[in-house]
């Protein structure tokens, strides 16, 4: 990966936002041999974006590696840390995949269910830009929040 | 497996219980290659019972193989299925294993989390009698109808 291949700018400023900074935190947790030690924020999160154009380059069907799922994990994982810094109640991830690359990504806080999600093709899991990303995770941030809104008791408030 | 060396009688009265007989339609339904079609219900729930004898004979530390996977899948999803003839809402298993056996069992029912049972040792999976068994079924069950009854909104009722 060189710096010029790169669909994330150095400088983005997205990259300075809370979901950013938690995925990068997310991805080096998950890094456990260290490969991520040398990279930027920018080369951290650059494996998450594909243009139209990359994206028609992987094949439709396929498995996915260690590799995607531990970026399908990061994703949801700092999804979940922002919901429990957002509402101060615990948020626990579960991601569930077939080796297919087919399954179902829950968060949930106290008795709740905050997001379920149905995965597919995860072995093309990828979001066109940065700031795309960022926004479907706003969208599933402020629906989680709204769900505990809705049921405090029920997640343990 | 021979007739002699089942820890279930053909006979026994368990047998004739809902989740019993739920349990055999679910363990077949994961048989994908008919291995358990001229087995009796006795027969295809034998595997789940391990007397104290049978399970110090298990190694501590092992992998969890499809089959014992399978039974575990088969287990939860039994309950989830008594959770929804009983409560009248979709009851949705989910099973998180990693290699190692260690893992999650989740089930919910609209947006409540109605069981959430954390996993270890899944390769020991068993239990010592068939009504013990049932018994920690039934616990499960009662425990979810609970939760449904104090959220029922959360679980769409």
């Amino acid at each position: 990966m060189t710096e010029t291949s790169l669909n994330i700018a150095e400088d983005d400023p997205v990259l300075g936002t809370d979901f950013a900074v938690e995925m990068v935190r997310q991805m080096r947790a998950l890094d456990a041999y260290g490969t991520l030690d040398n990279h930027s924020a920018a080369q951290v999160l650059d494996p998450f974006i594909l243009t139209k154009e990359q994206k028609r380059e992987v094949p439709i069907i396929g498995d996915p590696d260690e590799i995607v799922v531990s970026r399908v994990k990061s994703f949801y994982n700092a999804i979940a840390a922002l919901i429990e810094s957002e509402c101060g109640l615990m948020a626990v991830p579960t991601i569930n995949l077939t080796h297919e690359g087919f399954g179902r990504a829950l968060i949930t806080v106290g008795r709740l269910v905050v997001m379920d999600k149905t995965l597919r093709d995860v072995h093309r899991f990828s979001f066109p830009t940065l700031s795309k990303m960022k926004d479907e995770a706003d969208k599933i941030l402020s629906v989680a929040l709204e769900i505990v809104g809705e049921y405090p008791k029920a997640a343990g408030l």
